[in-house]
């Protein structure tokens, strides 16, 4: 797998861990070697007390496990309940925006306010509630009601599904999978996955599908509209990014996890005069909040926030000696970051009443007190600075510029208040299609490789890349979320972007943000009167690992857009599962998954791809 | 592990099936030794991409998981997302129930009346649901739409709660465990066993809880109680048991599965004249409808239709070679059951969009053509008749009478109108305690031996069995749900039950029906005036595999009562979440867990702990 990194901080603080004895991610991956091979395949049951099973790979007994289910049974029964967790991961953090935006509207949090009046009458009046005349309070306390019935939704469908275009939605109807409630999908799943029910691989497959729409189409578009209500519709903005954006004269504050609620407030309360006092005393400079993960992600988009770094950094943080509290929510937090801070003087703080971590401090979060609760875990990190172990202390200086704030409204706003220019940079050539690049980091793949590998392959053959996640974070630290990266992209692509002052690689967000790619593609297609799987379009998660990944990937797919998985998830073991989602998805939802480790390979999948579409809509290639 | 089975009837046909070269669950067992350590431990990681992880039982590397994750945390989430499967399950079946409730008021669907308008009126008053003057169609509208709110609840707790104790209401609150919508509690078990979300083993444990009790006072109650509605409150009535219910001579269509919405159709259709005449056509002397499996359960306990046997019977009733149609819809159901059907002329019928069978016929079901797909399905094993395989036929001679349709009306209409003779007798230690023995069957114990022992062990001992599930049938085909095995009892639970008529092992129904365990038990306890953890009652599943059963066992343990798994559940590997799952829950719920697979000790920790708790309330032991 060649270096640990393509990031020269993060190997840097790899080198520095090792010398003192910190095990990383990276460490505990090669102890886990051999994986188990069931396990890697997709071919193990534990889903009920006769099992475990396992599928005997090579074709020879066992060929079903004790009730009869076969490989393509077993994967599938797996890559669902992948799903489900994924959803429901997205749907939860919806779920908390939505109702924070209520207890907003109701007078009954601290320290939010309605940011975003257009986008929350412009939603209501998605949502058929009557705005004229009426304060945002008003409007939005309803909005949220609504909403909030949509998760645990009795009758009828999702109303954010109507963005999508006519085809789309007559192809879900058509094939059964049209996403109800958010929440009921995810419990079917749980369902039909339990021993002797869905025995059936394309039926599963399905169900998966839907889940996974309620996901992109439900929960994550309901966190992303609801956030941007709430904390305000992103713009472009600069910030910096990498380790090197800690600062040894202040008081460091991490902000790692997935939802804005929190650490939103902890920017606002940060500036606040007597906090920056509090730390002056203890000798600090200053008060520096930096991001990590998909935290950062919503706080850089909102406030150009600096952003530490992407999954695989969050322990080397820590190994720089000068992080005087780790703030965490929930997702993608690794519980061996207490381990971590006990070697060095960091606080870990953990916050949601969903996640515990041994070791941990726990200071809980509630909407209600969230800016006493914000001031309060800033204070703990202005005490813990003189807790510093100075010879531990050592900050990489690998720091980096990038734009990001890339929202729907931003982009038409770049675009001069239309998307025309864009359609005719594409129907012209000049733009070859779009590819979002998505998802994680992996210890098995180098960290960052394929992320930076694919986007720049992409963008020099005239892609428009947008992003979300880990790896917008991987692109930012790499300069490519830059104006000047259009030096980077073909000539076509590059023109595009220095005539608009944009990059080539454009931050759409966090995780739940890949909505706002939803929509973006959802109104190109409307505008081009095709469906979304006509158009010159591809996603890829060259670096997934979580099971946000798998449903977002499948709600891509279900969108109508090929997408490139750069890891290898667990199916392999199952044949006519496999050629399901790499073949015969393609005929039932016109889109299929590839899988490519290789992300040269996978760039070049892209560029046929999007080939092939072009010719598709008689646009020259 | 002994025979494979103590019921004679199983092993002639497993017997046959040797000889015919039919592999059926046992086999299929034998094939998957040795099964894997690690899942077997409970030590298994496949939350994400970075694994499979494992842990190192011996305490060697590696001792985490990529991300850190250790044994403790991989174990219990592990276990959440089995309470989450078997909750979505039970939730699932109990919506479709409300479902069924609510088109049937609205006159939507096809064969369903509001068979007991009594329980509707109680259940309506229960809910608020103002229904004097009204008619029942109306009331019945307003609370199927009530409940259908409580599976996604926004705001508020399950109404069923308040079922509970007042003591145990207040406990549940104090650890932050009272259960939110039913879909919700579910929803946040794959939020928080996400990676990197909840790693708090304790914290874990907490909600997995919550989420069970969301399943037992929700999704399972609500199909208790809305079943009794639509289909009647069932009375003790009595029936056949064991495979020799299957006739020769007759169509025998087998019902298998999990809800009574197409089952009670085809009972109900099976009496048609037409039907009756184009069997006779055929040359059978009628049609006979069996159950098996809770399908099984919920028909023969409102139409005392015969029961041809429990999970690990339903492989062998085909191997019988007279079933000419087995009709599946839900849950339990195993995939094997095609293959085995294509060695013999059984059709297998699957109906429900949630679960198909490759191999199998498809008939899809609806509430709205209920009755008509009940004829078309019976009609289908008509003209299946005289596809016998005459050379294949052999029904063994096994069968046994039963008394079941306990329900807690049932109950206490049999104890002369209150539950006072109960608790006089319980009082004056004629009746020791009560037991609830419950659940599946596994080819890891003999089948039905545990059932059985455990059964005849407490009932000698002076303990009331009540029972439900695979548990219960299993006492059918002994003999033990008649009234004359008051005789096997001892002298203070045979004098009761002889004076009162009754058997000492009472069939309370389905396993959604362990609700109708909850109800009784609370009434108690509130009859008491004490908590449910006070009574001399404890739980049961000596046999059990599926994840219902670990949902069950656990909103068991979490209303406090005392419970003994008979097979091993996946958590040894993880030291201090086993200790909290058979020590520590104690302390806080009022109830642990007891692992025992020898069903003689299991029924010496039961008369143990009901001796206990004898002494507990001041009665004498």
């Amino acid at each position: 797998m060649g270096e640990k990194s393509v990031d020269q901080a993060s190997l840097k603080m790899l080198n520095k861990a090792a010398q003192e004895g910190i095990e990383t991610a990276w460490d505990r991956y090669e102890k886990q070697q051999p994986q188990c091979g069931f396990g890697l395949l997709g071919i193990c049951c534990r889903n009920c007390n006769m099992g475990p099973c396992r599928i005997d790979p090579f074709g020879d007994e066992p060929q079903e496990g004790v009730c009869g289910a076969t490989a393509d049974t077993i994967a599938a029964r797996n890559l669902l309940r992948m799903i489900a967790a994924g959803a429901a991961a997205h749907s939860d953090h919806g779920r908390d925006i939505v109702t924070t935006l209520y207890e907003t509207a109701a007078g009954e949090t601290q320290g939010y306010q309605i940011k975003d009046e257009g986008k929350l009458r412009a939603l209501a009046a998605e949502f058929g509630i009557p705005e004229e005349g009426r304060g945002k309070e008003e409007i939005a306390r309803d909005l949220a009601r609504e909403a909030m019935e949509e998760f645990g939704m009795v009758k009828g469908k999702l109303q954010f599904l109507n963005r999508a275009p006519e085809k789309r939605r007559q192809l879900w109807e058509k094939v059964g999978i049209t996403p109800r409630g958010v929440d009921r999908e995810i419990v079917e799943v749980m369902h039909r996955t339990h021993i002797g029910v869905d025995n059936d691989y394309v039926n599963l497959t399905l169900h998966g599908v839907r889940t996974a729409l309620s996901d992109g189409w439900g929960g994550s578009m309901f966190a992303t509209e609801f956030s941007d209500v709430l904390f305000g519709t992103p713009q472009p903005i600069k910030g910096q990014s990498n380790l090197g954006v800690l600062k040894e004269d202040q008081v460091n504050i991490v902000v790692h996890g997935h939802e804005p609620v929190l650490s939103d407030m902890i920017v606002q309360a940060a500036r606040e005069d007597d906090l920056l006092a509090a730390a002056q005393e203890k000798g600090a400079n200053g008060i520096n909040v930096c991001g990590m993960c998909c935290t950062g992600n919503e706080i850089l988009m909102r406030h150009g926030v600096p952003v530490a770094g992407n999954f695989l950094q969050q322990e080397l943080a820590v190994v720089t000696g000068v992080v005087d509290a780790m703030v965490v929510d929930v997702q993608c937090i690794m519980p061996a970051l207490t381990q971590v801070a006990r070697c060095y003087h960091t606080k870990v703080i953990s916050t949601s009443p969903k996640a515990r971590f041994p070791g941990a401090d726990h200071v809980p979060f509630s909407e209600q007190t969230a800016l006493d609760t914000a001031r309060k875990i800033i204070m703990m990190a202005i005490d813990n600075f003189s807790h510093r172990k100075e010879e531990l202390i050592q900050i990489p200086d690998e720091e980096m510029e990038y734009m990001a704030g890339f929202s729907v409204e931003a982009i038409i706003k770049a675009l001069g208040g239309s998307l025309d220019p864009l359609l005719d940079a594409i129907k012209a050539g000049q733009i070859k299609g779009i590819a979002a690049i998505v998802g994680c980091n992996n210890p098995k793949i180098s960290h960052d490789y394929g992320h930076l590998t694919l986007t720049r392959e992409l963008i020099k053959n005239d892609v428009l890349v947008v992003q979300t996640g880990c790896a917008a974070i991987a692109c930012a630290k790499a300069g490519l979320l830059l104006p000047e990266a259009a030096d980077e992209a073909g000539p076509g692509l590059g023109a595009v972007c220095k005539a608009l002052g944009i990059p080539p690689v454009l931050h759409m967000g966090s995780c739940v943000d890949i909505s706002r790619i939803l929509v973006t593609a959802a109104a190109i297609a409307n505008a081009l009167g095709v469906d979304m799987s006509d158009l010159p379009a591809a996603g890829a998660a060259p670096e997934w690992m979580s099971e946000k990944a798998v449903s977002i990937g499948s709600y891509v797919i279900g969108s109508g857009i090929f997408t490139v998985l750069g890891t290898v998830p667990p199916v392999l073991g199952a044949k006519k599962f496999t050629e399901l989602l790499t073949q015969g998805a393609q005929d039932v939802l016109g889109a299929a998954f590839a899988v490519e480790t290789d992300p040269m390979k996978a760039a070049g999948l892209i560029l046929e791809h999007i080939a092939a579409k072009r010719k598709g809509l008689g646009l020259e290639s």
